[in-house]
């Protein structure tokens, strides 16, 4: 088993041995055998599941081909999970959340995988510490699979690789996949642009405090939950929930079959897990029943290749030698008013093109 | 003048004269002069902003270098208009509207230009009438032009020939400029992209009869109108403002410049024009004494090139022979779940940019 698990160069037991047979590189050179890591995966080996994603979200070009390769054997086998995005402004207690609505669910026999979109999130592995240590027993769970956000990167490429490594969970048996996000740039339209149901976590308030949440935001969600709703805060929390029924029923189309139901909990003292369970759980059944989730997730899997060739050709066209020496003094005349931006989209294309 | 006219090809006295100087085309010997017609379009003269806007609309490309030159001659003169982006439902009154405000602007001394964007506008020229029908007072008015949405082709094609030529209006004198949307597609989203203000049209209801209205589009809005507040509306109407007023202060971000006022007015009765003017007013003054309408242009012209450039990029993939013999198979095995995303975008790229 050891001997074909080699996506890691610190294992020197296999760099030690004979010359490699195929050349590509020295400090790797048994490359992995994704069938065999597929296999494993799919047994239930967290190993397996740690060093896929691994590779996953490698940035090495020789790396991507294999990651391909396992995604292929992984795809027909995902597709199992219950996928859920969980967003909210900092200090909504998103952690506790998680935890508190994570431990609920291993009490009912699922197993569950956190995931999480950070495009700021740093090059460092300390961010895995961080997420174990703020979710500590639902980390310690064998029930439980939390990963933190792939580091560093473009929000597109971040969610790339989250979008893939959510495959290679459901594979691994995960029948509850929650994707987190911090709430930065673009970042939850992201997540809900990967998942079957966008749960926005709110705090107990008169409104005002919400500057965080920004546009667009509120209307994403297919369940608002109002946290903190304990102790002094009981009644701001009612009051919330009660503001926000109101004005999702004014503000967004009335889908014909969910109208987003709007509920109070308090994630600290595990209150309330059960009335969001049962709400996840009949939007499930209905959503599946009448086929939207396998339509939201034929269109998402559409669209998620769409932005994946959009963004490609961009990043091409931006480290072409003549647009990249060019970019700058023609966005600086746009913006500036001297140029429009018709005729400056016009010259570059035609550099990057050939066609001058 | 008239011998510098020539991009209508229906001038017959232009065809029987001796043969062209510069060989093109037979049926349109005598290009443009685009130095004269922005001159002229500047001077106030109706028909040549007219022909400006054939010129900057016509899908022939040959025209388009003489779009080009024209507009880099207008741009300087360009900028001076109020630019309101106004939406609503089908049924919420909005050419009504917009033949209200418009004669209360003219009767302010303004000079006020409609455009129009329909991404589904057949390629007929019915349209101009069926706009000069339906806002028949203000059609007439000297000091209004109504222009209809360039017609056929994407979404974002018809934004940007309509970008342009609301360039063209504000070089030709029009101090504010109308830009309505039929609220197809995301045609409110590329409306908002190219104004100053958006504004919200709504109809006075109980809030279940708003499912037209679709996700985000509320949040977009600096300014919301309930419509028909007369007869027996009208106190539904007070209703629904109030119950905005309420929900857009939960659901939006404070911007610690502007709350979207939510106002109502009778359209039909020509009643609430001037408390709507003076509210946009004070917005534009707001706004352009704190730099965020110069920001704002500043931004929406770096996008509009950026979306041009990604538009072209992408409408030059689909078109690869490649791409275009195998497109349509890789889209079903994507949505059927059957490859990855990633891999199919990966093959198509391979194919276009010649890396197989």
């Amino acid at each position: 088993m050891s001997s074909k698990s080699a996506i890691s160069i610190r294992r020197k037991s296999e760099v030690k041995g004979a010359a490699p047979p195929c050349p590509p590189s020295r400090a790797n050179p048994k490359p992995v055998d994704p069938m065999d890591l597929a296999e494993r995966l799919r047994a239930g080996d967290r190993r397996a599941l740690a060093r896929a994603i691994t590779l996953i979200e490698s940035t090495r070009p020789d790396h991507r081909p294999i990651a391909e390769a396992l995604l292929a054997r992984l795809l027909p086998h995902s597709g199992g999970a219950a996928r859920i995005g969980i967003s909210g402004i900092p200090g909504v207690g998103k952690s506790t959340f998680i935890e508190a609505f994570g431990l609920y669910a291993l009490e009912r026999g699922h197993r569950l995988a956190v995931l999480a979109i950070d495009p700021t999130s740093p090059k460092s592995g300390g961010s895995i510490l961080g997420d174990k240590t703020r979710m500590e027993e639902l980390s310690r769970a064998p029930g439980a699979f939390i990963r933190p956000s792939p580091s560093g990167g473009s929000l597109g490429g971040v969610a790339r690789r989250t979008r893939e490594v959510l495959l290679a969970c459901e594979a691994a048996g995960f029948d509850v996949v929650i994707v987190e996000t911090v709430g930065v740039g673009q970042s939850e339209t992201a997540v809900a642009d990967m998942v079957d149901l966008f749960l926005l976590l709110l705090v107990p308030s008169g409104g005002d405090e919400l500057q965080g949440i920004k546009k667009g935001i509120v209307e994403l969600a297919d369940l608002i939950v109002v946290n903190k709703a304990d102790g002094d805060l009981a009644a701001a929390a009612d009051r919330t929930r009660q503001a926000y029924a109101n004005a999702l029923h004014l503000l967004r189309p009335t889908n014909p079959d969910w109208q987003p139901p709007v509920l109070a909990c308090s994630a600290l003292r595990r209150l309330g897990m059960e009335d969001i369970w049962e709400r996840i759980a009949q939007y499930h059944s209905l959503m599946t029943a009448n086929g939207r989730i396998a339509a939201r997730r034929a269109e998402q899997a559409r669209a998620w290749m769409w932005s994946e060739i959009g963004e490609t050709l961009l990043a091409r066209f931006r480290t072409h030698p003549t647009v990249r020496g060019r970019l700058k003094e023609f966005e600086a005349q746009v913006t500036g008013g001297t140029i429009t931006p018709g005729h400056a989209a016009g010259r570059l294309l035609a550099a990057f093109l050939g066609e001058e």
